[in-house]
């Protein structure tokens, strides 16, 4: 526990600046961190600000349902505003947040600024390509809805395109699908690319056969799934082969261009090719003016704040956080979550003037699906695969989606998916239109006023 | 019925060019009429192929509540491949079609071309500006799910825009929606536009008031619905009247731009116009060389052929069709189907030498919606409105929805927008990125080969 020093040590909790005012306590982010932080402000006598560059929170652990054409983009996102529409002290903003100045404690963001008292700094991760940007282009990550259907439509695009060239088509990578990157987000994706054209494209196709499609996992390193205990990551690695994957390790991914990629000196004809290969913090978190890890995360002290400045706090993926054995904390759900209930009590202590309190992550376990009823799961000791893993899996992922829509839905889905064997969000539908002019979306004239009071 | 007589007379059914190989049937278009011609000609000993330049089946009748964020655009459309997947003679090609040649009796789309035996043109209507075609860039008309994406894209984002600049903006028509159009689609639109503003977005909302939002239909006609009978028509103006749209009849647009519409000589400043007054035939029948009709229609005879060519067969809106009173059948989606039906007969009559048989609409009668509980249906003489119009109108459009997956999506959807006052398909996602030369979609090598034998 920490105890109540003085201000110059950092742990001193901050009073309002101005007493007649209730303080306001600006949340960059809406993803798992922020949102939980709002919506634990609810009864604290603060005023929430919070701004994300989406108009929803996106639940990500099921994005690659979405890429794969298993669940529409609405089942699993949230509009933000509906997730705290009852919660009069939030105000939600829709704007990227473009630089904090912590000298001013202003964020500014396109279209406006707005002061604070306390910042919550949870702007998460994106995908990082390693000093690689012309690969983006080629090779999609998986981070947003608007990624997830980038690749969708490709993968559905391609079928087609094989379809229409006939059998020939198989030797130009039509049908050969790469992912780089063997964490969760990459054995996910390889396993539903493989169920997709062996169970739904197979009887939907006419000329070719679907079933010939190949889809490779690779990774730099010597296993997949690194976060989990050996022998788990070895049985993931049998479950992946016997569903058809390829899995290809210590294979370093040295180009990617149009016609495919080249791994090892070998070269791969692909015509897509999927990055799930790593992540860096939000470029956003350079405008905090400290220094960055490697993977461009701010380090956080016991209680959430940086170490720089008493009234910023960073959640999430994008903290680096040290537990009392000196681990850093993974990039999980989970952690954001509590993070984020934890930065509400925090900033409710120090409005109340009493000492914050040091974090500690409580670890339920984590888990990975490979394919259907194929899983794999670690909860404290216990270390599991199979069916009751998948079981888990599903029945954990329903629990912490928000909203009872969603609930019903996603559940709706998988049953068609699993039991049906079908994957109805199959559409490829031309992107809306952006109407030149029509809206002058982010100059607003009126657009410096956007303080939250 | 008509008789067998000689073929100049265009009565005698056409065999089979070649009759050791069975006849192609190429269907253009996978909307109501091309796909239940597809269907319909499951047992035919036939070959069928499906040209569409989308890959679904799009329920247009609930296309406005996609944008009005009601349901999503997996809700009501249903890929193509999926619906006749276990129909072994039919192949499903996704390609735009680009001219039809009577004369040598091919299909070219682009990828490729297709000959045909028998030719059903189902290719449908597109959104029509009247000479107005620079409207369409403020104006989205409805007819597609991308449409409804950007209608929906843009409803949302003007309300993120209000919420942005606060209270000044109402002023220059940020929260003003005009709908151009008082037919069925305008009346859906508007009631809904009104319903998310004064039943969704007023618990979303801090600092504007969208019960202030501003819903404005004009028609160049006198009333409202002018397809139904004139006391159902004045009970629609008087419901969408007390749901608190501003309805304009004898209004003539006469400019649109990024700021609003001038109407009869008045401006109204409006950043959200939405085009529903018109619909003209699918430019691919001016391919047919014929004489087409004010709206754009190919006139057909009594069996559904072109009366200029045996092998051609023109349904659904793209149709012309006079009954025996000399009424032309309405773009409805209930004569689409039946025609589809009825054009599978005739082809297999033709296939069997039998002579073909006159089409005949049986008209089970007509609904629109104008909001929750509030509707009008005409079925016979039997003319009413209200909660069980409404209630009707919900069940029917459950009923004709293609595909048990949508039943059961649509249903939930509307249970939470009806029953727990939610929108919650509220995304505002950026559209999936092309990806440059990736995926060359529409040039294959082979392309020229892609006949259905």
């Amino acid at each position: 526990m920490p105890q109540e020093t003085t201000s110059e040590r950092g742990d001193v909790p901050i009073p309002p600046a101005d007493s007649k005012r209730r303080p306001c306590v600006v949340i960059i982010g809406g993803g798992f961190g922020g949102l939980n932080a709002a919506r634990a402000l609810k009864r604290a006598s603060v005023d929430v600000f919070l701004i994300d560059r989406h108009n929803h929170h996106l639940f990500q652990p099921l994005l690659y349902q979405v890429a794969t054409a298993g669940l529409s983009a609405d089942d699993i996102a949230s509009p933000i505003r509906e997730v705290v529409r009852r919660q009069q002290n939030v105000q939600v903003m829709l704007g990227e947040v473009t630089s904090i100045d912590r000298e001013s404690r202003v964020v500014r963001y396109e279209g406006g600024e707005v002061n604070y008292d306390y910042l919550v700094v949870a702007a998460g991760m994106q995908t990082n390509y390693f000093g690689n940007p012309q690969w983006e282009e080629q090779a999609p990550g998986l981070k947003t809805l608007r990624d997830a259907l980038t690749c969708r439509r490709h993968i559905l695009e391609v079928f087609e395109q094989a379809e229409r060239e006939g059998e020939g088509s198989e030797g130009r990578g039509l049908l050969t699908f790469v992912v780089v990157g063997a964490g969760a987000t990459g054995v996910e994706m390889a396993g539903a690319i493989r169920e997709i054209a062996y169970q739904v494209m197979v009887k939907d196709f006419r000329r070719i056969d679907p079933t010939r499609a190949r889809v490779l996992l690779l990774d730099a390193g010597p296993r997949v799934l690194t976060g989990y205990d050996e022998e788990l990551s070895e049985r993931a690695r049998r479950d992946l082969e016997k569903m058809g994957v390829e899995v290809r390790l210590n294979a370093m991914v040295e180009a990617i261009d149009e016609e495919g990629v080249t791994v090892n000196g070998e070269r791969i004809l692909a015509k897509t090719v999927v990055w799930a290969a790593g992540v860096k913090g939000s470029p956003l978190a350079e405008t905090l003016n400290v220094e960055l890890d490697r993977m461009g995360r701010v380090s956080v002290r016991p209680d959430l704040r940086m170490p720089e400045d008493d009234r910023v706090f960073v959640i999430g993926d994008l903290a680096r956080f040290e537990n009392e054995d000196g681990e850093v904390l993974p990039g999980l759900a989970p952690v954001a979550v509590q993070q984020g209930k934890h930065v509400a009590e925090n900033i409710k202590r120090a409005v109340e003037g009493k000492p914050l309190e040091a974090f500690s992550y409580w670890d339920r376990g984590k888990m990975a699906t490979i394919g259907r009823a194929r899983a794999i799961a670690e909860i404290g000791d216990w270390k599991f695969g199979g069916l009751l893993a998948w079981l888990a899996w599903l029945f954990v992922h329903l629990l912490f989606l928000i909203g009872f829509r969603n609930r019903a839905y996603v559940l709706m889905g998988w049953i068609f998916a699993y039991v049906g064997m079908r994957r109805s969000a199959r559409l490829i539908v031309d992107p809306p239109k952006e109407r030149a002019g029509a809206l002058n979306f982010w100059q607003s004239p009126r657009a410096d006023e956007v303080h939250a009071e």
